[in-house]
């Protein structure tokens, strides 16, 4: 990411000739410095995809009006499109449960602003790590989640995440299902970390299912959340050698390490418009 | 590996107090000299696991005799267990379609002695490698393998195999499944190169199945075969990372490498006596 | 590690027939219940090392018994050898600078149990992570070090981790060059990380360095600090890959997370007794 | 790399507004279909790289007149560009001395047009694989080099280069240095692969240095030959993970798979057009 102010433009559109022609004619005409920019082709699908980030001050004119100007672009490609700007910061909430190192990994990140984000609120089924939010001037909100409470639990979660503003919820190792109304309603918007390489090992207890399996690597997930567990389009994944040796305890162990990375550079990817959906799957600019 | 001559004593039994000690005092008393020592204990199973290096000159009696006087050891333990020759070269038979990168990989391992074994002979289901495995000096099969003629192919490879005294057969990119009784013939001495990240993606066009879920990583597993396809006790896996622009091309094109290299590594660990097999699971001490 | 209470022996002695007999002789005579054991000859210098965890509650005795009984086999085998106790927490001292990653990387581990160590305080030479480190309960000393202080700076380091009992000193990016004589008096104690694959790159600014000569890869390495920069006994490294389009500062993010990962891994391997440092050299039993 | 012919145009110039606009306008123009694009911008050195695969069939003009209805555009933006024809392929021709993985894994890569070039002939300073080399249908030279012979074989060496009309010189572990008249001669055409993660133990006998210092990986680098002896620009790295109980024969075994691995990719990337280099360092448009 750019220390200067600058704007992401991402796009997707049926793929023919002239598309970025057409798009950087339009940023050049009006003296835009391009930054960074990917393109990507699907053959199979034959659409197209692009990330583009101009300089802000090189434009002679502010968001709004490039949103304006360029929706002519736009509509001559039949494009998907959306554009952000890198001086407002996005507004991340967190889901925790129990397990605390996705979270002080999020928080050592946003501390430093590595993740240059507002954490608009953390919300936890438990109450463990209130004081720690809290002494990082980090609202934090109890919300329990019992068997026969998990409508209303779902209900308060989402006013929550309505009353910050938040533009992305992050299941931080939040050991509950969400609620398919939850999930649907914000998607390409919720980002969980699952401990396995999925497809593999879907659902509860994966490094147990791991370790009864005999394989030798474990590994970690970033998707969005679908209503179909563990199945949204994946962000992205890594893995960690293990042995004979290692039994389930030191694969959680090894686990979170991976965990608690994989979901902080999908988060990042996602953060800084790098990620696209396409179906089920995800083209990641990075 | 060590180039002096040595012997291979592999074994597993109940843990107990004391089973370290007993054998090693074996080895002590008469002056054995060990060179490698590996010791693993299964807590869940109660199971014990070991291999140990010993210089053949610096015994006095050869295998037969380390046999018959180290039996009574292993009684008392209820080891199961093996003993070989690092002289006594293993007999290895390769079965290949018409991919040509494991072999090329395993000849030129061969070659240079980096694999010191006898390859007994290539069995193929095409004549494609004829020229270049003859040319190596080894004998060459082509044992066609039709829907009408499996069961007399699987009949010939058997006999082949026997007929040279085969240790290990390697299924080297073969793109037939054997027949049940084949695998049942020999558990624990057929090692197979799949093409995926098991348990994700059995069976057919895994690479296909990898891009159609959007995975960031592919994977490939060398295991022991068995009635169940792609479920024996995995030896080893490792990874390669992909993106959105590999199409299902590039992905086979990455996953070679991977292949080659993952049954490079199990077929050396099986043919140094590194692996034990424990029900589905493999203990491997590298 | 294990749950339940064990001793830790670690020992090096010079090669000969009959080392591990002896040694597990002497625990299974006092029904001494073997969790894990590792051994290694090294074969150009003739030293064999060894690591044995024995269930505690095994034996007729503690650890002083222990340690006069065996005295003799270690005196027999010319034996530099230790033995812990699993049940006696290490007492950690971390010093930091104004990075937060492997800061926040040791506490959440060490406040999950993860390391189940004693941080016995945490000295920097700025004020940055006082609070943080307070509000987690651990003592923090605020020790300038300044071209003029640097003597009285490192004397009240050294006197702060007397007057704690220090086992084990972690720089944990802490940006200071330690003085001679603090390296020269806790030799293999003091553990810290270097944001380079040692031995590229050595000293100031090494991603500048590796921006400098195009590397793909940039990697991070935990070595026991002695007198010589950045010249000490490597315990463990690792890498991650980048390309043209990163930046110093993009080297700079990707390395934390590369950083604090092979700091954790070499301090668990050096808290759990894992390490026999071997001239410049270490074995690491994992 | 796709199957349908096209043109791969990669260029540099001095980064200012509208350079992609320009360049894709000329293509789009001409109903140029854009399969793949990639741009790179260094900030610190205010210079533009870009590599666009064109269909070739979508253009009404052949890659004559393409070169000739260009250049006024890269007149304009002072570039330095070339324009391939994936129609054409690359003459390749490889160095080998007496180590057979690199040159085995390499005609497999041909054999099976993973790599869809020409091998024009193989050099050697041995006979070894002459009749290896041969077999394929591929012309061997030996051309010894001694102590006194050292210029008259690399003047035979660069006649065999220019007599078959090569573009690509690989040194698949050829050890021997070869002249600064030969280096200087093809900037960015010979291709070395050298057996350490560079800068790390630069010149000879580096798993030696690897096992003397204790590092915990090793690696290999695949880079352009310069006249400065293992000082060129890097275009592929990669490690694998050793322990203390690798010998220096384990790392060279360990490491000839990532050595052939580092210069199949490393070569892939030079044949594809993909490296752009730029002072001692490359851009590469994986």
């Amino acid at each position: 990411m750019h220390r200067e102010r600058f704007y992401t433009l991402t796009a997707s559109c049926p793929d023919q000739v002239g598309i970025i022609a057409r798009v950087t004619n339009f940023i050049a005409q009006h003296k835009g410095w391009i930054l960074e920019s990917s393109f990507h082709a699907d053959d199979l699908d034959g659409r197209y995809f692009m990330r583009i980030e101009v300089k802000a001050d090189s434009l002679p004119f502010h968001l709004a009006e490039f949103r304006s100007r360029f929706q002519p672009v736009a509509n001559e490609l039949q494009m998907d499109w959306r554009i952000s700007d890198s001086a407002v910061k996005k507004r991340v909430v967190v889901l925790v449960s129990k397990q605390e190192h996705c979270l002080y990994d999020l928080l050592a990140r946003w501390q430093s602003k590595e993740l240059d984000i507002e954490i608009a609120c953390v919300i936890s089924n438990h109450d463990t790590f209130k004081g720690f939010v809290e002494w990082h001037g980090i609202p934090f909100h109890h919300v329990p989640v019992t068997a026969d409470s998990k409508a209303a639990a779902y209900a308060e979660v989402r006013r929550l995440f309505e009353e910050v503003h938040g533009d992305t919820m992050v299941l931080a190792r939040y050991m509950q299902i969400l609620s398919p109304e939850l999930c649907a309603a914000y998607p390409g918007r919720i980002l969980n970390i699952h401990h396995s390489f999925l497809p593999s090992f879907v659902g509860a207890k994966p490094y147990h299912q791991a370790y009864t399996r005999g394989v030798k690597l474990i590994g970690a997930t970033c998707h969005y959340v679908t209503e179909a567990l563990d199945q949204g389009p994946i962000i992205e994944q890594d893995v960690i050698r293990i042995d004979h040796s290692d039994s389930v305890e030191d694969m959680v162990r090894y686990g979170k390490d991976i965990e608690k990375t994989v979901l902080a550079r999908g988060l990042r990817y996602h953060l800084e418009d790098r990620v696209l959906v396409h179906g089920n799957k995800t083209v990641v600019f990075r």
